[in-house]
């Protein structure tokens, strides 16, 4: 457990060097699959001083079993992605500024180029927003369920990534690590599909079999990318 | 007071770090409430220079009652929402990139999401313009008093920032660090709400049971967010 | 005379430091009145190995009287600049990102705000395009000629900058340093005003009062702004 | 052998220095033309930890012939370009954020200023989408062929620079150096044409005498930017 509190905590030092997060505005959690708990980091703790013993083990209900401080405010939200997506290990939240302006327009994000089809299989989903009644009975665990209701039928380790409506967006992946990984690129994919539109209202996404080809040149058996 | 001139001074040198000032377009004060005195950024002094002592104290009238410098020309400004707004310990004015560009366009920023929603309660209001006379009888009082105006039946402390037209933003908090930090929150919802409206010309703020809950969980005797 | 290349020097080392060159893309020179020299950058040397005594040392009719390498290819431009104003000291010239858009899209810059007024009176002019006679005959000379066109019955002190069609901004003032500013100050207004009309297409100027009141608070006999 | 390698190595790095490349997106590589070997950055090797060794040597048809690593994964587009454009020394392909824009657009960049036409002649291509039979057979040496194509009567080091549609950009140049010199160019003028469009949505491209006057004052036997 020691080191996935140390794994997590480097995991949420990158968030700011990476610029993806003003002041506390992020979490990262990771999951040790075999005892089922869940590292987390602690609610609004300056990055500054934080340091990986403030880190929170949860369980998979959300109850904190190791630690002094509180866990993160969105820590039923992790907890439910970790109990629907069995294949993943680590969980990001930030409110970068990219992808939190197409959660707040309330739209996905389209495959326009090879970018985005290296790291995300098809468009980004938006999760659908809230009812009244899922935010005011069970807001962050509901947040979680919505995400996973914008998943079913699709795979989310193919697409690492999601934006909730009028909120910002989570990534994940197979740990900590590479779900920061997946929360840089979103960011930059956000970013560019912007410019995309700006310069043509009218763009199209890439084509299928583009998408196809950088998606799998990096992932499955017959990847190409990168060292073996 | 020395304190005071202290947190002042710290307070101001936050602006450039945070990349809110060009030069020396910025100012932070406090009030003493206890003695009515105010300490304010000195006018037109280089940030790299400036030290603690450089710091000007003025009363409730906005008369010097120590320092050697000359206050901010905005001083009038800072006295008259002291004598407005009780709850008030910090004030903030900047001309900080995209918040000005809102004050420019004459719009208040519309409630996109969370980000904002954790910090400003509704719309950020834009101030209305001084009339001629306004102008040319007393400039920065009566700056001031179309902010006032602007919060007319709302609290400031629930809406801690304004847009003056056709010239920038100010922000406010219980002391000069939370105006500080509200100054660097409005700049990046203003620049995450222009996003938003390149994406979705029609994106609507977000729903009020969803801005309750993010403004209720940070702020208020049910708030869930940070350490107790 | 070796005060002014130290004056110049320093001045064109601000500019990377101010993010407004890339490369060797800009310029500055200063002018000494009693002598009729100016003292300007080397054409294309690099910032990072550039040094005082590379500065090179002109008469007014662009002539190099003191130096080993080659002037700026745009030193024509700057000597009509000042045998045409003879009330600045400075000349700047970049390839800044924001305030080059405003040149290749071939207009002014509308004086949306205070940030705009405090700096520049009125809109700041983008000089008209350059006939194909005027290109291939004296190109930089007839830059200057019609910048001082565009200047005709204005004063170039009050609104120290300008825009050329096709190609980016020049700024003046009463030195090196103050010209150095002034190109700071035209980027950061042309950033401003081109997101002030993203938000609102219909954006009017900073009324005339308002304008007044700031430009003259800062210049002139009664100035207010900064320390005496 | 070793100095070319040291060169690439030197010319990779610089990408990250100028912002153009987030993790490994990006890869430089040079010819020898005598040998005809390339040396070329190994696939998805972090530039954190990368060294000069580590570069790839391959033949012009792509061959490994020296280095433990794989080759970057687009080294038969570098390779065909080679073939081709006999005039070449260097490639630079980055997924840089303002070319990709375009790229992503499926548009050319139209030279609106002096910046682009100090070193790109003419509107910078945009070559046209692969088809499915050509992704699917032979995707990475059929980019440089439509690359070739979007050439065809134009000469590649008066242009030294392409966007490929849903993709992102490739420069080139003299050597390693001046190609990664020319993808800084093409990202800073990417950037300023959007810009420009925002601004003045029916801009024109600079008159092509104004063209002319910049391309030729910087290249070509009657060049006079910079030192001789």
């Amino acid at each position: 457990m020691e080191r996935l509190k140390e794994e997590v905590y480097r995991a949420n030092m990158e968030l700011p060097q990476h610029g993806l997060v003003v002041y506390t505005w992020g979490n990262v959690s990771a999951v040790d699959r075999e005892s089922g708990l869940v590292v987390i980091k602690p609610s609004g703790v300056d990055y500054a001083t934080m340091k990986p013993e403030d880190m929170v083990v949860v369980d998979l209900d959300g109850k904190v079993v190791e630690g002094t401080l509180r866990p993160s405010s969105d820590t039923p939200t992790h907890v439910e992605l970790y109990k629907a997506f069995p294949g993943i290990g680590g969980i990001v939240h930030t409110h970068s500024s990219w992808a939190t302006s197409w959660a707040q327009a309330g739209r996905g994000i389209p495959c326009y180029g090879t970018t985005h089809a290296d790291y995300f299989y098809g468009e980004i989903p938006c999760a659908r927003v809230l009812t009244k009644e899922e935010v005011e009975s069970a807001y962050e665990k509901n947040t979680g369920k919505v995400i996973i209701e914008a998943f079913e039928g699709k795979d989310p380790l193919s697409t690492p990534g999601v934006l909730c409506t009028s909120h910002g967006p989570f990534t994940w992946g197979k740990n900590a690590a590479e779900a920061v990984h997946n929360a840089v690129v979103l960011e930059e994919v956000a970013k560019m599909a912007t410019r995309t539109e700006m310069l043509n209202p009218k763009a199209e996404p890439a084509l299928s079999y583009i998408q196809d080809k950088h998606y799998f040149r990096k992932h499955g058996p017959n990847a190409t990318y990168g060292q073996k």
